[in-house]
């Protein structure tokens, strides 16, 4: 089956948004099996649909098109399918009945614009938008499946979960399932990674082994097509157990999961208490453990020390090592630990103290030059770094790796 | 002149990516004044490239493509863009003797498959590629435009700044000059903000006005058309004004300007030291201060105070306090701000404490509310807001708002 996407709005080719619903659509049919093999962007001008679904129609099966369905004038999804199909359209009373209920339970006036969502074109079926007032519409044709929905994001895709994709799969997978898990690895870069495993990486048939590297880590996802769900999913475990006794030290987690939610998953089950002492970070660490929630169960504090004053002050860093060592230096990291474990009275406690740049860096210490430090009461830990790019990237680096450091540390608690 | 786009790679059909090649390219040509009529994503298949360009060509006056021109198998714009045009790859000597420059440069070895980039359609330029070894292909051919550059963003991204905008100002723009300004706004939603400024948006016509709203702020793009950069301004300006009037109190700042951007630029104009006190938004704020170089002169410390007993230890909260109006109270939030001000040393500080949710919240004080305050020598002020959505975006409207009023009272002073 080969599928097509088509988005519509004249702000998708002036740039002003950037196009996530169309990725999102990719890994979803990429997830069921459906081959998409192009994704074109239009914007609404009806003869420029129109030619885009009449090409469409000639190569695709499956035509998806987002956006264009609202009850402004600029919105001509509708019109143009109809048109392209040489379709009426008829006025859908149950669908009359239900926008006009939406705008009732919300309180609000109908404005007559809303009616023109009550029409599809004739032989369609409306998708039931449970997150806004236009309706989605789905014509099977001569062969052919038109899925339209609207542009908004969360009501596309809770269209798509609820009832586009549980259609296609029963439509097209009767007897095949396809299963995902994506693997994500920390601090090891894509190519030495790629490396380790690359006889892995060039016989994979199935499960597909696909690595993708983005800012501070690299992920794997693994696809497997089979009869049975069981089935898929031994495939991809064997396949996972054969990765994990290359790369086993660098996976932190799964699918959706982050380094900072894997650490409230370990520091809740070990019933642990955590306090932070950032400098370079700036609060990115505190932000990245706090935007997790029920956070407040184990994270009691921390110190975001910018100035050496309040090194001294709120961590008890000496005066004499900041003389002697300096800010940034592995004694400083070390004292930062230490100092806030002890006054926040935690079981861990993680520290940086970093140049993140772009100034501020000499010959002995450059830019990018980082020492971190965990400490907990077996005693104290410190690590050195030295990471390339932007002050926001050497930050990230930052609170990926003692992240990462972080984790290994609560494994083995 | 009508242009398109043709971004190439198999991985954004797939949703590995999300395509912001495309979304940049086409704000770049909206503001040098040429028309994008479309975007197509094609995978890394040399025939539906093939069908892809054929189709542009008919109806696109400029055709730009991205990725496709490495050095491996996969990559197929090069041959693709030959055949479509029915030309000879020739061997080009210089772009030879710069891949094989670049390859000692770096202190590796050039692998034979780079020799494939000295190639180019019979009658192309190459463009040079200051970020990378692919070098881009420029054709003029037919009264045709045909631009390939490399999917990687910065190689392609400097290729269009360094070359190909130059090059089509010249071509296409010899009398015209296009200018834009984003006016950037928070403390506004943007139904609101239209309904203040409903008659100039719909007269608009030079300087068009195109409003845009995300998380927490709504932007006005003002873009003009005239025949010297003078007069566009000119246009601009005089618009600006106009809005100035009704919306003013609004707008903190101008095209890439954030809110931290502006603080950074107050606090280091009038010699002023800040200090920060959070409790729901966990280090975001003291992270995005900390995000602009330079940033080490002003901001003296933060605390995250996330248990009681730290607003108690660190910031001098009285447990009265906290005991009478609870940690989510107008009253602990100014002695938050009180506490770091008095302990940092600071000229000004600021404080946050809220129910960031999903759990958390009674009846009395729900999700989403929160206290905010600022404290400077001439006493200390508390605001109080209800922001909905989720944990992240309730501290991330929080940060907006506080640093939005921090802006205001750095402006009177």
């Amino acid at each position: 089956m080969k599928a097509e996407i088509i988005t519509i709005g004249t702000e998708l080719l002036l740039g002003q948004i950037v196009d996530t619903n169309s990725q999102w659509i990719g890994q979803k049919l990429a997830e069921i099996g459906i081959d998409l093999y192009y994704k074109v962007a239009v914007g609404d001008n009806k003869e420029r649909i129109l030619d885009t679904l009449d090409h469409s129609f000639k190569r695709a099966d499956i035509i998806i098109t987002t956006g264009g369905l609202g009850p402004t004038q600029d919105d001509l999804t509708r019109e143009a399918i109809a048109d392209a199909l040489d379709l009426n359209l008829v006025k859908n009373e149950d669908l009359l009945i239900e926008i006009k209920n939406y705008f009732d339970k919300m309180g609000y006036q109908m404005a007559n614009n809303n009616l023109k969502q009550a029409y599809l074109p004739q032989g369609a079926l409306p998708i039931n938008n449970s997150e806004g007032t236009a309706p989605g519409i789905l014509l099977d044709k001569d062969g052919k499946i038109i899925i339209s929905m609207p542009g908004v994001p969360i009501e596309m895709k809770t269209m798509m979960q609820e009832t586009i994709i549980p259609y296609l799969k029963d439509k097209y997978l009767s007897n095949q399932i396809i299963k995902s898990r994506v693997i994500k690895t920390c601090g090891i870069g894509e190519s030495s990674l790629e490396e380790i495993i690359d006889d892995i990486l060039e016989d994979q048939s199935n499960p597909t082994i696909a690595p993708l590297a983005s800012q501070g880590e690299v992920k794997l996802r693994l696809t497997a097509k089979a009869n049975s769900e069981k089935e898929a999913l031994e495939l991809i475990n064997s396949k996972e157990n054969e990765l994990k006794e290359r790369i086993g030290e660098y996976i932190y987690g799964y699918n959706d999961d982050t380094l900072e939610k894997v650490i409230a998953r370990l520091l809740s089950e070990k019933g642990l208490t955590i306090a932070t002492a950032e400098s370079c970070t700036g609060g990115l660490i505190g932000d990245r453990l706090t935007s997790i929630p029920g956070s407040s169960n184990y994270f009691e504090r921390g110190v975001i020390s910018y100035s050496n004053q309040a090194k001294i002050e709120l961590l008890n860093v000496k005066e004499d090592t900041l003389q002697e060592h300096g800010a940034v230096s592995s004694q400083t990291a070390k004292e930062m630990a230490q100092g806030i474990r002890e006054l926040a009275n935690t079981d861990i406690a993680i520290a940086t103290t970093g140049i993140a740049g772009p100034g501020g860096g000499s010959l002995e210490k450059p830019v990018g030059l980082v020492y971190m430090a965990i400490a907990d009461k077996e005693g104290i830990e410190s690590y050195e770094y030295k990471f390339n790019g932007s002050r926001n990237r050497v930050k990230y680096l930052t609170s990926q790796m003692i992240l990462n450091l972080l984790r290994k540390k609560l494994l083995c608690k």
